[in-house]
């Protein structure tokens, strides 16, 4: 039997991966530069491969928005270029020395920064994510395979192409870049059991691929970017400051996994706040459903359903309920949430700390939006994903967080006698 | 329906982690305390606990080694309430603060550790894993699941009950120390699934319990403990210091995972060395099977199979392969290992800089027996198993393993316009 296309490319990137892991940061910045070039030489075959993904995707009936994501022009490729310019300023972070000390037995231990090995990447139709996570898996010195979203594939097959030659070019180790050609699903399947060849799984995507990847995969798995996240204005809050943020948290882009979609407010301030921040929502049309006291205070929204409380809306949709304090909220958060990012506007030092301590979530904010839990806000110069499980990595992920560590001891002839 | 035991006790586990992550540490430590006074208190109960799990053991056949890892009595309760005492006064690694920096936007972010929530610990008929699993997930402020392999469930359940009474009495939120009883192959894998309520999964056993639980868990996992591990002797090493490096590697402890599976001899010095090491091993009775070429110098000893370089023998069992150069050796380990614990004994910097690099374990000696692979020889005082994984941890787990970390993010209301 011929080994499956998963296990052909899985051998191959673990031996890429193994000289990879020893590959100067030299040759790793001259492959992310020569496949910058590359993208910029290449950008007309790429837009043409794009092109049949498009009109394939329009003839599936795919909608606007996906179709929006998958297509790609001179400007989206520029972006990519740009984006693979980025990482390549970054400080490399592997070698780094994370601890350093001596045993009585004369042992020396040293903590090192080492690569994970492979990583598998399994996205949606969304090809810039292709450039991206090769460029970041590429500097922290991982081997990557790529599993992108079917209606993609034309586009991710002649961009991966493109830049897996020109890292080649540049000395980077053959096989260190490769895509999935084959879009079954058993094969995306295979992939995530494939503990022989791949280290670690990155699902990059909507809730569905990512509990789809974390319930089928055997090999290790970083959960990312599920956001059903709050806003709790407590009693204290500056309710101007608290709208402005509650405003920007929903309505600068709703899309994204750190808007929030849910707000809780104090009882106590509820009939005041709630009609101001109202004002500002309508302005963007926001869809409010609220809890009986919310519906009380602001007639004609709609009844909100246990499910809204769960409910990742994506959309510009507000679900309100009205709470009796900071416990309240710290239970309905832990109960609903999905660990991202949750904010308290308050001016109350003693609820802030409370919320912050008890609240079970990658971020944890104090009077600032939640749309800051991303990578480049929190000033790591790229972003692979948001972790919101608690193993490995929390939170935003940029390069340290695609790497591991080894323990390189020296002694003299030491054994070991208990 | 009622609610399962693993629901039940999930939801319990999820509570108390919630009040256990804002304990102090002082009433943590005295936690530990009483822990361990109850342990010297009740000791006779447990130890007619176990007789009764020692006598179905016994009439269901166990082998003698499994009936002694099973069995209790006063010198090993002893052993438990030390090991309580040792926990108790490691320092609480909860509430450390990471990192803390400044964003232009005048946001400030601190990265600040916290528990990792419900960890579930799956392990063997082994009672002493139950109080030391308890002791350090509770002194890093995490709840705890327990599963006990089913011979030990007598003692299990005496012992639990001991502890997590003791626990509750200082002060810990009921539930943060809890035991399955329902001994079925389905509650664990029901437990391994338990998404809702476990946030991390350890398994602490053999090669076959890690590996069920691997393919299993959809709760992320810690994989531990599996060590098929090498002593590569170079051209330039000391043969005396080789020979003994290799004979405590082997022979001290052969049944631990950290102990060598497979010798790799440099072919320069095979002829003088095998014969050198053969004679120590020969003191223990150590069964040598080589390759051809070790064959051709040690005559008499058996052949090694495919099978041999791939196994874990645990028991003074020794595969012997002649190789090239460091090289060979490199691949050989990373084709056959299991990414635990590997030595070159030279005396060549090159080499041992070149097999620490490319060899992929989570520790690589230089000239040091594998066999201090373990968290209280590196100096963490604890060890909760050692993970042979590269996602979150590696090598030897002390309590910072079994923690995670948040962003707490004050603002002064900063909002995104980008």
């Amino acid at each position: 039997m011929n080994a499956s296309e998963v296990a052909q490319k899985g051998k191959i990137a673990k031996e890429a991966s193994r000289k990879l892991a020893v590959t100067s940061s030299k040759i790793k910045n001259a492959a992310l530069e020569r496949m910058a070039q590359a993208l910029e030489k290449n950008a007309r075959v790429i837009i043409d491969a794009n092109s049949i993904d498009l009109e394939a995707g329009d003839k599936k009936g795919l909608s606007r928005s996906l179709l929006d994501r998958l297509s790609l022009d001179g400007k989206r490729i520029q972006a990519m270029i740009e984006g693979l310019g980025a990482v390549k300023s970054l400080a490399d972070p592997i070698g780094e020395v994370l601890a350093e000390w001596d045993r009585p037995n004369g042992l020396k231990i040293k903590k090192v920064r080492v690569p994970l090995g492979v990583i598998g990447i399994i996205y949606e139709a969304r090809p810039n994510v292709t450039v991206d996570s090769a460029a970041l898996c590429l500097k922290s010195g991982n081997a990557v395979i790529l599993r992108g979203g079917s209606d993609a594939i034309q586009s991710n097959i002649e961009i991966t192409k493109v830049i897996s030659d020109a890292a080649y070019a540049a000395g980077v180790p053959k096989g260190s870049v490769q895509l999935i050609h084959d879009t079954k699903r058993e094969t995306a399947e295979e992939l995530m059991k494939a503990r022989e060849y791949v280290d670690v799984l990155i699902p990059r995507g909507g809730r569905n691929l990512i509990q789809t990847v974390v319930k089928t995969a055997q090999v290790p798995t970083i959960e990312t970017g599920e956001g059903n996240c709050h806003a709790y204005v407590e009693k204290t809050a500056g309710l101007k400051m608290a709208a402005d943020i509650v405003f920007n948290a929903k309505c600068q882009r709703p899309s994204v996994c750190n808007a929030i979609e849910t707000l809780l407010v104090d009882e106590a301030i509820a009939k005041e706040f709630l009609p101001l921040v109202k004002e500002k929502l309508d302005e963007k049309k926001v869809e409010l459903r609220g809890d009986t006291k919310a519906c009380q205070i602001l007639k004609g929204i709609k009844d909100a359903t246990e499910e809204d409380w769960r409910t990742e809306f994506l959309a510009l949709v507000l679900a309100i309920k009205v709470v009796s304090g900071v416990d309240e909220a710290i239970k309905h958060i832990n109960t609903y949430g999905t660990k991202h990012s949750e904010v308290i506007i308050t001016k109350d030092k003693k609820a802030a700390k409370k919320f912050q301590d008890e609240v079970d979530a990658a971020a944890v904010y104090v009077n600032a939006s939640t749309r800051f839990t991303d990578g480049f806000e929190y000033g790591f110069g790229a972003e692979i994903g948001i972790s919101t499980q608690k193993l490995h990595a929390r939170g935003p992920m940029g390069l340290p967080e695609l790497t591991s560590y080894k323990y390189v001891v020296h002694g003299n002839g030491q054994i070991r006698n208990v």
